[in-house]
């Protein structure tokens, strides 16, 4: 096997390291790795640690706390304090779907790792009654929201769903969807690609190996996504189906509105080309971005990177003056995304995310360093925030449209698959309260609105000594998206009605079955 | 043993089926029975029932949503809105305790049943460095608060601790304090009395038996504090130490601020004969019972009672209309406090909490129920705001001032003693920082002021792809009560320096020590 051209290639960029263990590979191995080896442009490579480590060391030095601005109210729309204009907003909305002229972008490139399962996170069941994958359930929103903007115009309508997949994902993902039919989509209008990986690399530049013929490959974060737009010709794809507007949305969300119209319609009458989704951040010490602006221009300011005394200020309202906390769910105007995939997203530099790196040693030994031993290169999502000329934020409330899918129900009481579950099955319980119908129990007798274990967040009763049992889990209620997309059209079927949990409603009829284990 | 008088009053009372197994009882059970009934009048105990029924009755048809109406702004004070008038308040405040006019009543009659612990909940351990208990960090609150008026105002002072126990609770609780010399305090100061207790019955107001010869006794609600604060004479010692204001509070919050200035002050202030203390209630279905006006008289709205159409409504500015959220914390002027003992008290009736309240059949078989048999009857503490003729409210943060303690740590992610420690340490984490000091990590390096898992209700990152391995608990640093009361007080011994965890600072200095186990 000639290993002379990957060999004079590494020598030039100062890695031949990764060719140290050659001669105890087989002829597999070998040409595994020269076939990797091939595909890496490592002064490329070289170039990005370089840059990125620069910028982190300055970032580092300057307090960006100083010169951070919160969102003045003239760029905000919120549902809680801007309720006469979400009909008109949501109208526009839908005719902009109407007109096939928004996508969705989902990043999907996330693996279940920290859930404990080897596949991609959409591929994940939470428990619903109908077991619902996060993949179909955010397919059939987009379903019903085609068929809502049909109804409304009269024309029939498209949104391409482009869904970016990492290395890891790409095939599972793939497979997943034919299986089950693309969910009811059209499979031309679903379109997967493959965001960029780069090598781990240790604090002097040199690429990590995992193997003696391994080199240690990470995504390239969700901001590799404008790269991969580019690699994969998306944004001619997008201009060929003539969409305007995208929705960017990250695949963990299990309440997420997927190309959520009032968003849409709020950011296009803003005439705005890019724009966040936020949920208020109530606590100084919450671990979540802020969206603000430093120098006059838009970013994400992360949470390990402001001060307390920033974290603590408020408005004179009381609220949080740096309250728009950042759930990655983003608008941007096709010309805008294609100026950042052409023209910006080549100037920014990498992120450096300090990690404890798996490697072989000098002896071929794999060790698993117990403190940071190296460095991934990610870029953001929202990094490209700056380049917008009318940046806009929509602040929507989070037990109506956030809930990650982070940890698994081991782990902690925070985004797991139990409050993700739990926070679907409050939203819908909800839904049927307002369009009229009540839920009873066992003996006959309403159940209140307000479980006595709600959503997260959830305070205590009032200290008085009657002991609760604490059993009154969010009611299970579950309505599919094919019937419902955001509580419309349900006061046909429900209103003045009394039903049993566990309730599911879906496009065969409504089912009142008892199920057990929430 | 003459039975022939108990047995009188009995069928009197209608409630002679209490001696139905009287011939199978040894003689040692036979005198407690008697003893017991001896104690008890049934008159009353059926009164209380028939009211307590029809109340309750009533307050299933008449809805309460329609006569319900927010705490208007001119009597609400707010940390976060009312930022300038903090300081004189709390002036105000401490100058009232340097007078001795304050006084602090804790309601301790909950048992630690739902913490798994067979002592009162005061006497536990949350695991923070120090390993003190409730009562422990209470009374040193207390002590030091006491210091500060005395320092502000160089007069010896004190503030008198009235401490409602259960029959359940009292022994082991004096014993405790005692044992632990009452923690610094004067032996006179701590003044313990015990509220009262009231049969179960079965719906046709039957008092049940839990044993052949055991009635079924629990305590009468923390509302039970204002008769058995009459039974023991407590107001009459609070006239003769020359109270005027009292500051109310429930045991399980490990973040009160007992007889806190600040609040004191405020309602002080406004000539308040009665307020409560409220946090922010931001999402529609936390359990959460509500202080507003319903036809003009203030009242708690319990979260069960009320329909999701009002706990959704919301104001202009975006929050929710019924927000003031109860916290079970409260100021009493005296004279208030006496005309409720001796004139409102006695005219409220109980509530019904229906419960499943093991039994002994005809047989003498012990039968657990698995749905409510019967009722226990209880009074509220916040039964009384109706009586006010100035009610205030005074709105706190709930990440500074509210973590209960109702769970166990396996039940579920809140309200446990590991919510309780963290948020502790959290609290005093930002003291530090305030306070110019900082922690390093093991490698020096300075740790963020938004730890990754912060206080419960944490926000998700911001979705990159960047895997987090999620073990930034708040740092580990816990302040005595002895050093500073509410974060005064700590730049001359913090500001400038850095710290690892765990961080202990007491009255014997700062220690830096490596605990284990969160």
């Amino acid at each position: 096997m000639d290993i002379s051209r990957p060999a004079q290639r590494l020598g030039e960029a100062g890695q031949s390291h990764l060719l140290q263990f050659w001669d105890q590979l087989s002829p597999e191995e070998q040409a595994e790795l020269v076939f990797e080896l091939d595909s890496m442009d490592f002064k490329e490579i070289n170039c990005f640690f370089k840059h990125a480590m620069e910028a982190s060391g300055q970032a580092k030095q300057e307090k960006v706390d100083a010169r951070m601005e919160p969102v003045p109210r003239e760029v905000l729309g919120s549902v809680t304090r801007d309720r006469e204009s979400l009909k008109y907003w949501e109208e526009e909305g839908l005719r902009c779907i109407s007109q096939s002229k928004v996508a969705v972008l989902l990043l999907a490139g996330g693996q279940g790792t920290r859930l404990g399962v080897p596949y991609p996170k959409g591929m994940y069941d939470v428990g619903l009654p109908s077991h619902k994958t996060l993949f179909q359930i955010q397919a059939e929103r987009i379903l019903k929201l085609e068929q809502l903007a049909e109804q409304r115009h009269g024309t029939k309508c498209c949104i391409p769903w482009y869904i970016m997949t990492s290395g890891r994902t790409m095939e599972s993902s793939k497979e997943f969807f034919s299986k089950h039919k693309y969910f009811g989509l059209k499979e031309d209008n679903v379109i997967f690609f493959q965001q960029g990986m780069l090598p781990a690399m240790d604090y002097n530049g040199k690429i990590i190996l995992e193997g003696k013929g391994k080199l240690a490959m990470a995504p390239d974060g969700n901001g590799g996504l404008y790269r991969s737009l580019g690699t994969h010709k998306i944004v001619e794809d997008m201009e060929r189906r003539g969409i305007a507007y995208i929705h960017v949305y990250c695949v963990d969300n299990i309440l997420v509105k997927v190309a959520d119209p009032a968003f849409i319609g709020f950011c296009v009458h803003k005439g705005a080309d890019c724009g966040a989704k936020v949920v208020e951040k109530t606590n100084p010490t919450e671990a979540v971005g802020v969206v603000c602006k430093v120098d006059g221009r838009y970013q994400v300011v992360e949470y390990s990177e402001i001060t307390l005394t920033t974290a603590e200020k408020r408005s004179a309202d009381g609220r949080l003056m740096f309250n728009a906390g950042n759930v990655a769910n983003h608008f941007f105007s096709l010309p805008f995304l294609k100026d950042v995939v052409n023209t910006h997203e080549p100037q920014l530099q990498h992120h450096v995310a300090q990690k404890k790196i798996p490697y072989v040693d000098m002896q071929g030994q794999l060790i698993k360093p117990d403190k940071p031993n190296g460095i991934k290169m990610e870029k953001f999502v929202f990094d490209i925030f700056q380049f917008a000329k009318n940046f806009v934020v929509y602040e929507v409330l989070r037990e109506d449209e956030f809930s990650p899918l982070k940890n698994a129900d081991s782990q902690d009481g925070k985004d797991n698959p139990t409050t993700a579950r739990q926070a679907l099955m409050s939203l819908h319980h909800r839904w049927i309260l307002n369009a009229g119908g009540h839920f009873i129990d066992e003996n006959g007798t309403r159940v209140p609105a307000i479980p006595r274990h709600g959503a997260a967040g959830t305070l205590s009763p009032d200290g008085s000594q009657n002991l609760k049992d604490g059993t009154d889990l969010p009611i299970k209620c579950e309505i599919s998206p094919l019937v419902s997309y955001g509580g419309e059209g349900l006061e046909k079927l429900v209103n003045g009605r009394e039903f049993h949990a566990a309730l599911v409603i879906d496009e065969s009829g409504i089912h009142e079955h008892v199920k057990n284990g929430l």
